[in-house]
């Protein structure tokens, strides 16, 4: 995707970056880093789990369960509650599960996947939102290539987000809180903060950071330029509207 | 392993916590908040990818790789060297791969796996850290009872962290930041720092941080007493020497 949208073979990209149950997708965060891409949106979209089995499949003849094991988890109450003695059986993923339930085609079989591979495969729902916990979302970042991005909304627009990513210089005393100040002392909110090892660099650290503000806002861009000065690495991922729940 | 910590069926626990590559076990952080335990302990292990396959095996004749979708990504550059025709089959994890290799007994088929699993499914190593990043580390936590924990370090050891959960009041401007400088102002350093969304509570996040210093030095009893000024839920999860990395 990252290599799609930065030579303009896609004029969009979308990836997931966060989920609220697992957390950052790392390995996103650090194609954002090496790439030439801007964020120009986000979304949230609720993950939703379905049991799902063949055409003449019901609960009671079940004897497999089959899903990721993450999936498996999230619907851990359901199983104990409908399926107590049916095993539970991981597998490598949610849709895969979903296909290889479709394929051999027994009505003792079903699989954890979402709506859509129902649709996809051709399968019967047996049930729908099974998962315990209803907070399970994925947040997931819309890009274009770095050259085309258009400047973000002004700051008559409420509700923007810019994202950053940074590495604090070594040699400051306190920097960490020193980077966080260039934002409090303008009052500029922050919407997430994650410091992660930097990998091959022992004892540094990489910042994940969303505030609440676009480039358009000149409090942000003096707090960036602040932010420069402690930072070794500073990269502006972008600005763009705050995402709203997609249920 | 946090029930049978809890409960005092084991004396100890072991739980992974984070992954130089992949971030945060979120899972295991929730587990901490909710159960009576106290870390005493962290060790970093290096996480080593082998190419595994039966007596007999070589590369040559390999026709099929299985592993782990992330441990194929790790070793994406040697696979393109070594055997650019052969595919790469996902599987559940690591482990299970090996086995799989052992009872098919076919030296066309090899698994990527650690060198442990070689042992325990009897396979050769056709190849040993074919890892394309060196720095791919797990940490782990020794858990005991949290009753049972005893007091930490004093001052004049050195080299203590300890590692705190909490969740910042939502009524106070720049809260994160004010959590921060209850820290700083003390000249205490921090090696990670983590806000995550609070499942089932929009809006609000929980911040993951180790610190560093033991609860024996009063300089972070008198901070962590300030941090319950201003967040509603603080729970320390131990203080304990770092640790060093095994190779």
């Amino acid at each position: 995707v990252f290599d799609a949208v930065e030579t303009g073979r896609v004029e969009r990209g979308v990836v997931p970056i966060e989920n609220t149950l697992h957390g950052s997708v790392h390995a996103n965060y650090d194609l954002l880093r090496d790439h030439a891409v801007a964020i120009v949106g986000e979304t949230l979209v609720r993950i939703r789990h379905h049991l799902l089995g063949v055409a003449g499949s019901r609960l009671d003849l079940l004897e497999e369960v089959h899903s990721h094991p993450q999936a498996l988890g999230q619907c851990r109450d359901y199983l104990r509650r409908h399926l107590p003695s049916v095993p539970a059986i991981p597998a490598y993923d949610t849709a895969g599960s979903a296909k290889m339930v479709a394929e051999l085609a027994n009505p003792k079989v079903a699989a954890i996947a979402s709506g859509r591979a129902a649709q996809i495969y051709g399968l019967s729902s047996l049930a729908e939102g099974i998962e315990s916990n209803q907070s399970n979302y994925t947040r997931f970042l819309a890009l274009v290539p770095r050259e085309g991005a258009s400047a973000p909304g002004s700051s008559a627009d409420t509700g923007f987000k810019t994202s950053v990513l940074y590495v604090p210089k070594e040699n400051i005393p306190g920097v960490l809180f020193k980077s966080l100040a260039v934002f409090a002392l303008r009052e500029i909110d922050l919407f997430k903060i994650e410091s992660r090892p930097l990998v091959g660099s022992p004892g540094q650290y990489i910042f994940y950071l969303d505030l609440d503000g676009s480039l358009a806002d000149g409090a942000v861009v003096k707090a960036l330029d602040h932010l420069g000065e402690i930072a070794g690495f500073v990269k502006v991922l972008g600005s763009y509207p705050r995402g709203d729940r997609v249920d």
